[in-house]
């Protein structure tokens, strides 16, 4: 039986193959690592078998690599922190990488435009690559496939690897556990106030910044930094060869920026010489068991038809039409009925 | 074909019916109760439909309980704390049920017994109900059927119900999505050092209390109060309608025990109306959704075989003779397969 298919006809680029890709990443071609980077975004894609191939290719490459988050409430500055800190990289010789987890892009789309506009000086150098994460992509504020790009973007040569995120959602868990340090950006005069940070990011981090750190609210910073100062032995996770430290500086004026380079460079020298390699080796093995759990999820959950009954007993507990108990009975044999 | 099963011919109690379980629950039979929660937590019970109807029954019964969590490190006296906060209860003529969620119960056997031996008031009581849960009911340290116990015991008529956790694990997280408060206990002198709590704990407690504020350490209680209550705007969740106060007491001596019973009261009438309800039934829809998410990842990775190829895998990624996204592909073909 055959039907005529209605669908616009889109010109479509003719598929790379494993071994384009490969050859691309290994000479750092911008471009196909971003368009490696969407090959192993497409979930449904049918070039799945590629994807893990060349995941499976650019994991084994070695890499110097260091992976940075810098996560903090919107407007604290982060962008114009990725672009002093970058600048600095770069000019150090380094090739920098930008992968920004923004939940927020989705609902104001010039701020992916917004970040590149911001990141003036990284936009325009050969030697870094900025790639911003589309809401569409992201699974509740969680980009589902950044670790998948931090590999492939070390593959092609960037050896400082900067992922962005707002901690306000789960996704600073998921990247903490993606990445070797975390950097929290506060405000100054935020001491006693919340800015929107959830607190479960605090223990996550393993540098605090106060950034904004103007001359002209020198007193207001001094006092930021004595509060988080006195407040953090509460607050953060204990490495025993670590204790987090809390500094001031101004991405915009661009001070205290050498400093904050040397704490990251004090992070790696200090850490005993396989900390940063068993890490990773553990965050590999969390990363596998999430992700087959994820995937079993989504196979069995994200079909249409569940998704309708689910939302369904959803409203019918809200209504008091059912309990939760027997919404869970019913579901489950739904599911696997 | 017929085989002879040397297996030793364990005489079972013949299971209860629906009916019974129900007239039981109804009439506050502890004993019923009691087999009732071993029902539910059952999940290869062939009875698991007698199970669900029961708590459909249980869920719908009117009650006016207050579910209260009490959590803390080890050693920081919970169980005599709930000894005296149940003894003030009782006094007051309410009904109190204990649920504890010790992870560390199935390490040292004797904790069972020796949480029923320090709550020797409320064992002794008619009105009051001890179920400690046992380390092999839980899930990495997560009792899985504390929400259905509650349930039960407050269609028993239970109307205090105290759910104790220990404040190490991730079942902190998932007993605060049961209850309507939270209280953490700390030690004195405790301000600056970090117990073994997790900091998320902080974020999810509703009222703070140093226990052991005993009148030789009145000095060291005082300075942990002050530590604590300049630390706690950085650390907790923002009720509108509540900050989180920080108290002192001393389960042992019975001393502040009245004040903090005042102020779970406050918590409760300060609450708008609908607070507590809208609460329960948020609570309720999250916990039919994470159910039902455990229940899949139960049904298809909890296989014997599936374990051993997920244990191979992580493995092979430790030894470096895998790569996690060449592991996940062959992990999800396996099981799909």
């Amino acid at each position: 039986m055959s039907s005529i298919n209605p669908k616009i006809n889109v010109k479509k680029k003719r598929p790379r193959s494993l071994d384009e890709y490969i050859d691309g990443i290994d000479s750092g071609d911008r471009y196909v690592l971003s368009e490696a980077i969407t090959l192993v975004e497409s979930i449904t894609s049918t070039e799945l078998q590629i994807a893990h191939l060349l995941l499976s290719y650019a994991y084994t490459k070695p890499s110097k690599s260091r992976r940075i988050a810098i996560t903090g409430a919107p407007g604290v500055g982060k962008s114009t922190m990725i672009e002093a800190i970058g600048k600095h990289y770069i000019r150090l010789g380094h090739r920098v990488a930008v992968l920004a987890v923004d939940p927020s892009s989705g609902i104001s789309r010039g701020s992916i435009l917004g970040d590149k506009t911001r990141m003036e000086y990284l936009s325009a150098q050969e030697n870094a690559f900025i790639r911003p994460t589309a809401a569409g992509k992201t699974l509740g504020g969680i980009a589902r496939h950044t670790k998948e790009a931090i590999i492939l973007c070390e593959a092609a040569g960037y050896d400082r690897i900067i992922v962005e995120t707002v901690g306000v959602g789960q996704s600073e868990t998921v990247v903490a556990g993606m990445v070797d340090i975390v950097m929290l950006l506060l405000q100054p005069g935020s001491g006693d106030a919340v800015q929107g940070i959830k607190r479960g990011i605090m223990e996550l981090s393993d540098l605090f910044v106060i950034n904004k750190a103007d001359p002209d609210r020198q007193r207001l910073t001094e006092e930021t930094l004595r509060a988080y100062s006195s407040a953090i032995p509460l607050l953060i996770r204990n490495h025993s060869h670590w204790r987090a430290p809390v500094m001031a500086a101004s991405a915009l004026l661009e001070t205290g920026i050498d400093d904050l380079l040397a704490m990251i460079s004090k992070f790696y020298d200090q850490s005993p010489t396989s900390y940063i390699a068993t890490r990773r080796l553990k965050q590999d093995s969390q990363w596998y068991v999430d992700q087959v759990q994820r995937s079993v999820l989504d196979r069995l959950l994200k079909r249409q038809e569940v998704i309708r009954f689910t939302k369904q007993k959803l409203q019918d507990i809200d209504n008091h039409k059912t309990d939760p108990f027997t919404a869970v009975y019913s579901t489950l044999n739904h599911i696997f009925r």
